[in-house]
């Protein structure tokens, strides 16, 4: 593949907060402008949900430990991953092996893009969920990877993510080395049931497939939802990679944090790989691991009661306009399908943005079969999260079919 | 190729930083261990000399402006890309392009990694000198790419870094569609020429070959070296990538920045690989381009005064012990050739570290060509790396043939 084609496959202007970067000239507007505090749906607003207690003060202790913190292993500092080794174990119900199995990268994003690399090379056969995280996809075309898409049926029964396992076998089947997936799905909320994860592992395990598992949001999870680690549910540690980091639910965005932990020969890859794309983790930043897993006492209930309030109001606000969503079971997306249009998906999504100052991520990003659909990030002030849906909905009514 | 082999390619083992994971059993040392300050040549000693006055504070003011700072576009905040191209174009002496022709990145390293894959895939003839940073050729050899070496006769007249030009018009004529170069070059400390500057631009120029030059050393100058930039050499804007950064020279090293800017064409196929790879660099540490270029009054000069003494010391010593190194013209690299030993370099380079508590970084990660150099990076405290050096010495009597 010329670099040419490799690189106009990586569009990247609809991506999440590049939209600063696109045009908006040609636009037909019907009817005035909706006015509102603008929302930008496509991440997180950390101003509304701010940084965990003592995140900056752990970063200011790395700056005072000057260069022992400034400059640590490739894989990131050693005693920051004896302590990280630990409570991930504790999360995921799994050992983790904090000298040779973990690597801490610039942040999850980081971590995905050396764990594709580390599997996928040329012609190789990888599974992808559709819908999931558009990076996956754009990873493994990157790396010139063949894409064998799974089909998440993520607005049937919801005691399931809805993914089709007889799909999957059969990619496997195909001769998939790889499959790459999210658990909670971005952007459903779709949390995989025990019996799901049970059987992705021993089809894994029977197929000798290495899983890189996104498990990014797995600590926003709302009532009532149960949550299986795949790396405890009896697949082999040679055959997963685990993906975290004290990111969206936390609000470290800003310090670029992310960790990948398991197979200890990918995860030698992945340093080897780390040191000539960025080096390490900012040195400073991996600081504020120590906050990770450690927040005071009710912090994080308190931040998914508030999450869980946003999510059953815009919900309703959806449901009543006609626009059926999954119920997210974790993580902080919402991803409504839009009613009939007399306007492009697209092109309602780039109105949304100039007419009322409401920006969502088009569904065309996360698979070629959600084009109708949008992703919201509801980690917002919750007034003006409803308000902004509130406009989303008058325009689909004004551009309806 | 295959990962494995791709990955097998990829060795990290003597990298700066990473002795930590080295093996030191089976060493055969020779008289009793010497005693004194260890000292890590690898990399420079932040905390010997700190980071630019007001960084900290930069970052600080980062976190409390909250989300605009955290999430920013993935080639980095505008404001902060308006006002680093303005300082950029005045030090560089050519036009920088904020909106188009700049991206941010997370170190030096990033903006090397997506430099090199912007412009290199499988099968393209890129040019190399030797020696010079190893991750230029890791970075090609990752790609897929064929290296054509080009030799720098850097122990020859001191006028001239001393590039075969011959070598170079020869791999633009066999196909070389680019030349990645650090000038300083990185292990030598050797400055460029004007005239070979532009002898450089004239080749690229006529041949159309894309030069990514890393400049990241190139305001640490002693006194008496001229410089002069690349890009404003004569060669075509759309023909070049400028890397610099805020990170050994000012100490900044623990917050992670770096910077590309040139070619709008190559900077747009930055952005979108960026995206993928880490989003973007962290956005709190961004706030601190700030400080860059705008240090106090005379702490630059008084920086370089100071690793000038060190230089001067250090260079003394090795010449007393028939250790030639070329005087750097600037950055804090210096690349003495070891006298004939009985035993292989680089158990030389184990030994000293265990016997000596001095850790240097072996010349074959340079070049094929220069197994019996060393670099050490003499940004350190200076009385502790004079000592290191004289137990250097010691050690290289010792083991000599």
């Amino acid at each position: 593949m010329s670099l040419l084609e490799k690189f106009s496959r990586l569009g990247t202007d609809n991506a999440p907060g590049q939209e600063l970067r696109q045009k908006t000239d040609g636009l037909q507007l019907r009817g005035d402008v909706l006015p509102g505090t603008p929302v930008d749906f496509s991440h997180g607003d950390v101003d509304a949900f701010t940084p965990t207690p003592g995140a900056f003060e752990s970063f200011a202790e790395g700056v005072r430990k000057g260069g022992a913190q400034a400059y640590t292993e490739y894989r990131g500092a050693a005693a920051i991953r004896a302590d990280l080794a630990e409570k991930l174990a504790q999360f995921t119900g799994a050992p983790v092996d904090a000298t040779d199995g973990m690597i801490l990268t610039p942040g999850t994003q980081g971590a995905l893009f050396l764990a594709v690399a580390a599997t996928v090379s040329r012609g190789d056969k990888v599974a992808i969920v559709q819908p999931d995280y558009f990076a996956n996809r754009k990873l493994v075309e990157f790396f010139e990877g063949e894409i064998l898409p799974v089909q998440l049926d993520y607005l049937g029964a919801q005691a399931e993510a809805g993914l089709d396992l007889n799909q999957l076998e059969d990619a496997f089947r195909q001769g998939a080395r790889v499959l790459v997936f999210s658990n909670p799905n971005n952007p459903t909320g779709a949390v995989y049931s025990a019996a799901e994860i049970g059987q992705i592992a021993a089809l894994a395990q029977s197929y000798g497939v290495t899983v890189i598992v996104d498990q990014l949001y797995s600590r926003l999870r709302y009532s009532g939802s149960d949550y299986t680690h795949l790396r405890a549910a009896g697949i082999g540690a040679e055959n997963v990679i685990t993906i975290m980091g004290p990111s969206k639910t936390e609000s470290l965005s800003g310090y670029r944090l992310g960790v990948a932990f398991g197979a200890p020969k990918l995860i030698e890859r992945m340093e080897k790989l780390q040191a000539i794309v960025s080096l390490r983790a900012a040195g400073y930043s991996q600081a504020v691991f120590s906050t990770w897993f450690s927040e005071p006492e009710g912090w994080m209930a308190e931040r998914i009661r508030l999450h869980q309030a946003i999510r059953d109001d815009l919900l309703a606000r959806f449901d009543a306009a006609g626009m059926p969503a999954r119920v997210p079971q974790a993580g902080s997306y919402l991803f409504p399908r839009l009613p009939k249009l007399e306007v492009a998906p697209g092109e309602f999504v780039r109105i949304l943005r100039q007419q009322a100052g409401v920006s969502v991520t088009p569904g065309t990003e996360f698979s070629p079969h959600t084009a109708h659909s949008v992703r919201l990030n509801f980690s917002q002030d919750h007034r003006a999260a409803l308000h902004a849906v509130e406009r989303m909905i008058e325009l689909a009514r004004r551009y309806g079919a």
